[in-house]
């Protein structure tokens, strides 16, 4: 039986665009003007990285203060945009079906639980399902760590999971943890994007996915 | 001696994210609940065909009232953004080389000149310049009228004039008006979904076009 390990931002809820646009404020506050393009290509790595990569790509130094001031500055613009989000197509209707059928099924997300909460909340999630977010790990994506804990929390190995996600971050941190990973377009990637990362499937969003189930062995027991 | 017909959002400016957002605020705003990333990937066709389109796929019924509510909220919901806009880099540096260098070029756009006006203002661009907006022909992208009116002013035809845009509707529209296309990634849009469209080249943005005009036969007379 396969078990599914999901991102959050542009896997199961809309909020992909809001973020760049977040990060893309912050970092302008900060003096770094920085095309929004290249910011949405870097969205799902972690935060540190995201920032790290960005003001490197300048030229400029990168220190601990300017990681802080812009960490807090994207939560902060990022609450501004909140309103907007909503979860994405098929999204609780997927989770649901999981559920129902006994598949396993977890979110890990590079974001820290506090920005992620509110699209928690969005889904629907049954109590005691296995959430691993930034807090909870050394290394967010590309690294492994993220799907590494998860999958030890459902007990599942590399033959049984997979991984789902919309950014080529998600595909390769797959591939570092020995998972599939399967693409969704709807954070904004194109799909040969996620096919040169490595996706074994990649669907428009997670209504697609549920209606293709069967193309992951998820059988009705 | 080639010429050059720029696309302006996404192509001059960083407008495109901004857009996305205003179409989905219009939307929203009017009962139709679409993804995001749907809406990124018709921004640069008409706001006609991009309305029509995206209700359609929500299976509701298109009228010219809904129409026109949509292109006035989305209007107002891109002034409200318009002040995050900025010119792409090397975007006033590449048309002021090309000037420099008497190489013939316009600005094509499926924007309104009322909406284009802005952007239009951040580009230096010299008195008398060719500038083709929505107002002045009769369809807009995917068609091929703005580059064909574009070409007509400029005195140039399909031997010469090349399209700079960062949609494949740019793509698509040069490839009706026999123009080569040439795509810049600062839409958003993935290399391969230029290149798919036909694309001749693809580069990250005016900034990186500039270092290559050599690969457009651009000489210095």
């Amino acid at each position: 039986m396969p078990a599914f390990i999901f991102d959050l931002d542009g896997t199961l809820v809309d909020s992909v665009y809001q973020h760049v646009l977040a990060w893309h404020a912050a970092l302008q506050s900060c003096g770094f003007n920085l095309s929004v393009w290249r910011i949405h290509r870097r969205i799902g790595m972690s935060g540190g990285l995201l920032s790290r990569a960005l003001v490197r790509e300048l030229g400029r130094e990168f220190t601990p203060d300017v990681a802080e001031t812009l960490r807090k500055r994207h939560a902060q613009e990022y609450g501004k945009l909140i309103g907007q989000v909503q979860p994405l197509p098929g999204a609780r209707e997927l989770l649901a079906e999981l559920t129902k059928l006994n598949v396993p099924w977890a979110i890990a997300t590079s974001g820290a639980l506090k920005t992620a909460q509110s699209a928690l909340d969005m889904l629907n999630i049954p109590k005691g399902q296995t959430i691993i977010t930034r807090d909870l790990v050394k290394h967010a994506k590309p690294d492994p760590d993220l799907f590494l804990a998860a999958a030890a929390e459902l007990g599942v190995d590399s033959t049984q999971a997979m991984v789902v996600g919309d950014s080529v971050w998600d595909m390769l941190a797959a591939r570092r943890a020995h998972f599939l990973g399967v693409g969704v377009l709807a954070g904004g990637y194109g799909e040969q994007e996620l096919d040169q990362a490595g996706a074994y499937r990649v669907y428009a969003d997670p209504a697609e996915m549920l209606l293709h189930l069967d193309e992951f062995g998820v059988r009705e027991n």
